[in-house]
């Protein structure tokens, strides 16, 4: 693991994701890029010393040296954005997997170089769009693929979150200090730390591709240099349309990423906050509502469940189903079988890459007077 | 009344929601362009024979020839769009107060001759933008002015419908026809139907103009002509922004108009299909959810409901708001008193002719390549 | 009208829901015990002076004088318990319909002497037991009866309220006052004004009879005499079982009369603080929600609501429909034709007389050592 | 670990639950009676195959001879009910600490033992009632501790579920199987295996004890014989009243542990599907919605809770609670310290011995024809 030392946030979640499931051993890190702060961290964590290091560089380097089936089998970055790249180019340089924390990279171009060195090199590169991990978000997207909702019109895709809505980075909070700060952040707020997200659930769940954004990016607390807020109109591949909004400042919302689809016969509702549930509505029959565990469920959405209906299931299992896919593809790889189709659904550095350029173009745009920018 | 006989759907809104607090009689009425429709529809309502009338012109002569006291004190128009104008000007002319539904009138230069007419007779105006007769958007309305919220940033407003996700208007479904017919319903389709009630109630409850848009309207439905579906980013002219988006081929909602506003110290939240309730957050308090009749609410708020917490009031006892204020104040005058300025509270010519201008700039917006036209 | 003059709460309510539909007048009254209230309050329904009368006596003696169709066509009684039976026995004696509201009387005897008269005199008597005039209501009862559930299993029925949570009676709120003396309200406090529609529900939906029940009524706040909460096992004729509670110290609840009924292949679920949606659960399909004006209802709903999906309607408009059955009802009596069958289900003296049962036996239930008491 | 082997549903769910937050390595096993399906359990998990044995006897008479710090800490049992006490008693009889699932064992007097074995081996020992475990739980306990309710007067617990509707168990299902078979379930069915968590949340939040209870249990589905569902009046020990009820033929229902919890100033509502929303309701302020990490929770929730707001935990975070305080306890005794007083909220064999109690009083109460019975 790379970063998630002491303090840090999402570095806890992706250690608690890979070890639900008994199929993932932290074996070692460098969780800092303070050498003594990285060592406190691996001990909090019962690791032998010796597999806590100073530096990325050296953790890379030194397992490597270590017999096969005796080192890491991949890597976990998760770091500040800026920090996500030089730790997984040197990792897939050495022939390591990488799971990398969103969005991938600090830019595109580093994103379209990661994109390169995971086809020269046909390692594993799995990208946290952890949301994509829930079941209803799964038997959503199987929905729509088997048409029950017809052709898609309109996706409306929310992520309100208001905990930046006064200065906090300027209180010495440690992830608002980052995520606000343009050197290490990049050229989004949270139009990159959030609207990614949204984008790519408005994608994964619908299979269509954004073609054209207009986009108008905000920055409502003072002091600060990134958007905090943010809307865009969206125009989809397929003549759809929809809205995208997310943002940091409205007030007093936790983290209700939420995605409504409609198409021609019916349309659906899904909201994170509520996770096991899916609302669908049709039109001339009565509103269906899917939970986890009830009825009969797409197979992609069984698979991401692990107890019986009732018993609610959150954000670290959805987490944990991204880490399960890849560790179930690396067994697959030692095995040397080819992967169930099935554990191959995980977000990739292909989605990462188009995170990098979602975050290109609504800045464009929101500096744009033109209306429209392809995406 | 004008419009409103057999097989119509709003006309027996209006009826009953002036019916509801006794303080409103139904003497007479125009009720169909089919003159024995009209009769028919008088005899349904008990209306005796000689004040049920072939045409709204002779309701109004006839009934400005009968004694003073024995005449009807207000028109209520009921009609489709493009027959809004012609009675309200007419009996504006005869001196007759007029309740008149949305939207005012077919285009702006109709409406901008009624707001001429009303301020030359100072005679009452009523427009039925119904939804600001709610309870708990009265209360919004009222945190707002009251700074609870803070300035304000953000606000998202939604009128998702799925009714036209078919082509109902060919099946000769009335409701469908006229909405769906650019000689009857005006410029716009789901945008003046029902956007301008979106529109109205961001303005009524923020107190904020609008001042620039930015709008993406769509006709999904083939062989329609109007847009069914619309998306606008909004600019407001504090500074904050806004979404607004109305469709009627969001598959599968009913009716379900909804406001988020959030301002630097806490957002509010309230659907009209579950209308009693108002949802408020707070940066580091917890949620609080009012309801009608319970705790401290604003007198504007208490005025507007009748019965205890828990008994839910719903769209005919907003509706009935405003005809019991129009009561209230027309009862002033004949008593020659200033009527109570909370009874004041109701959408006049002015919210009509701003809906007039948010229909013919949206769908200039809509086909234009600017991004941002003002309003 | 008897009773509802100023200051009291369900007279209003039943004069807007009488008013509503456009098919019933109020013509006279006595509206307070005080002629002088009676006047006034007369005088601000827009009454005639010489149809205000200073007791109910004086009312129906001097209506009865008038001629027919000039005449008061029934009496609303909207009086505390303890004098529904003295206008309602004359004015059956005297040959007028009758709509009272609940609980029937004040004891059982006065109940079976109204069942008598009314057997004896053939005339209409409505019990305004309103809940069961809610659209899903009648719906779930539909959806028993055609065997959708199965056999029916279990019953759930809450009425918690919490507005007695202290001693409202000794600060001279009215409508607390006379609900917590024995003098005026009968043998039970929350079991008779709230319980008894918890039965009454329980009942109409399921079309079964309880048979049994047990007891524990409680008195919790001091100084007061009658049950402010009370907790009851059932067991129906069928072998179902069921609990139903009612409380008025549930401190913090509203209005939240629910129920939920289980069967052998399904179970419902109905809240009147959402009285638009009624939840259904199958034993292999997903939760069906269904709302009303949405998909294929029975007609018995669908004649129960005015205005489409997600126009919300309330406790007034159900409250209406039990008036307008009885409008239709006599309607058909003034024309010679039998009634439509479905504008028959409204409450009678008879539910009365099962509600008034209900009060007697549980109150003897709480205060036995038997388990179980026939009912 | 014993029992939890292939096929078995909570023995997965303790795994994860131990796993989740780094502090507990699973070492070995007898995952099943059958040794051939312990052993292939136990491979599935990884472990080295000389600690996966045929027998828990086996298990812990070798786990007793390794070196100290080598060997297992405590001992996990997940096994059908009927096979709790032997595993509990032996581990206990040498030295190992217990985590046991519920309820405790087959009958009382196994319970009493139990109890009597931890007393004088001074072992820990917890019992994995595990819905105490969720921070909005302890939000509420605590909330009730520093009498924000004020006295307590009336508490409602149910536990609805559905899925044993139909003859499950002759279709060789394993879970209902075991659950309906008297010789492996105890003396109740659902009362047994749900009613007690009820019984047990009710008491752990309230801080009372239940003094009386008056039961009805039915046995719904033909060819069953332990009760699937009951009802139960409650007294409590200071005056309050409840009702308390659980079945698993309530058709439909998943998992829907609920309480209300009402006192003089104000109430309570949890929902276990809803886990991280705690409602509170008061006699004249607005309802307070509170969710885990936002705004000023008490430390007890606080401490319970691992990511931000809005960032749903489950069932599962809820059930590790109690294995990490746990581990906590036992780093604590390693140390030779006294644990955080916090560490120590778990349910122990006394929790056991009161739904063993419970379970006992239930049956006998259901019998009878005395109302009440003391508990």
């Amino acid at each position: 693991m790379v970063g998630g030392g002491r303090g840090a946030f999402i570095g806890a979640v992706h250690r608690m994701a890979a070890a639900l499931d008994g199929q993932i051993e932290l074996v070692c890190g460098a969780f800092s890029s303070d050498p003594e702060r990285s060592k406190a961290s691996g001990a909090d964590l019962f690791l032998p010393a010796e597999r806590v290091y100073a530096t990325f560089a050296e953790m890379i380097r030194k397992e490597k040296e270590r017999p096969e089936g005796d080192r890491m089998d991949f890597v976990s970055i998760v770091t500040p954005n800026h920090m996500h790249f030089p730790p997984a180019k040197m990792a897939l340089e050495n022939g390591f997997h990488v799971v990398c924390d969103k969005p991938v990279t600090f830019n595109k171009a580093e994103a379209e170089e990661l994109v390169y060195l995971v086809d020269q090199t046909d390692l594993l590169f799995a990208l946290t769009h952890n949301y994509t991990g829930y079941p209803m978000v799964k038997q959503a997207k199987a929905m729509v693929k088997n048409g029950e909702l017809g052709n898609i019109r309109k996706v409306v895709v929310e992520y309100p979150q208001g905990w930046l809505s006064t200065r906090l980075e300027a209180e010495d909070q440690k992830q608002a200090s980052w995520r606000t700060d343009p050197k290490r952040s990049g050229a989004a707020g949270a139009m990159g730390d959030i609207g990614t997200h949204a984008e790519n659930l408005a994608e994964y769940i619908t299979g269509l591709k954004i073609t054209q954004i207009c986009a108008d990016l905000s920055t409502f607390v003072s002091g600060r240099s990134l958007d905090d807020d943010g809307n865009v109109l969206l125009r989809f591949n397929n003549g759809a349309k929809g809205v995208l909004h997310a943002s940091q400042i409205s007030a007093g919302e936790e983290n209700d990423l939420n995605i409504r689809v409609y198409g021609e016969k019916g349309g659906l509702r899904w909201h994170q906050m509520d996770p096991n549930t899916l609302v669908t509505r049709w039109l001339d029959r009565p509103i269906q509502v899917l939970r986890t565990g009830v009825g009969e469920l797409y197979p992609e959405a069984l698979a991401a469940a692990r107890i019986p209906a009732g018993h609610p299931e959150g954000y670290l299992e959805a987490f944990a189903n991204i880490y399960r896919n890849v560790a179930f593809c690396l067994q697959a790889r030692l095995a040397g079988k080819e992967p169930d189709p099935m554990h191959l659904d995980f977000p990739t550095v292909h989605d990462g890459l188009r995170g990098m350029q979602f975050i290109e173009r609504v800045v464009e745009s929101s500096a744009s007077k033109e209306k429209w920018l392809s995406f």
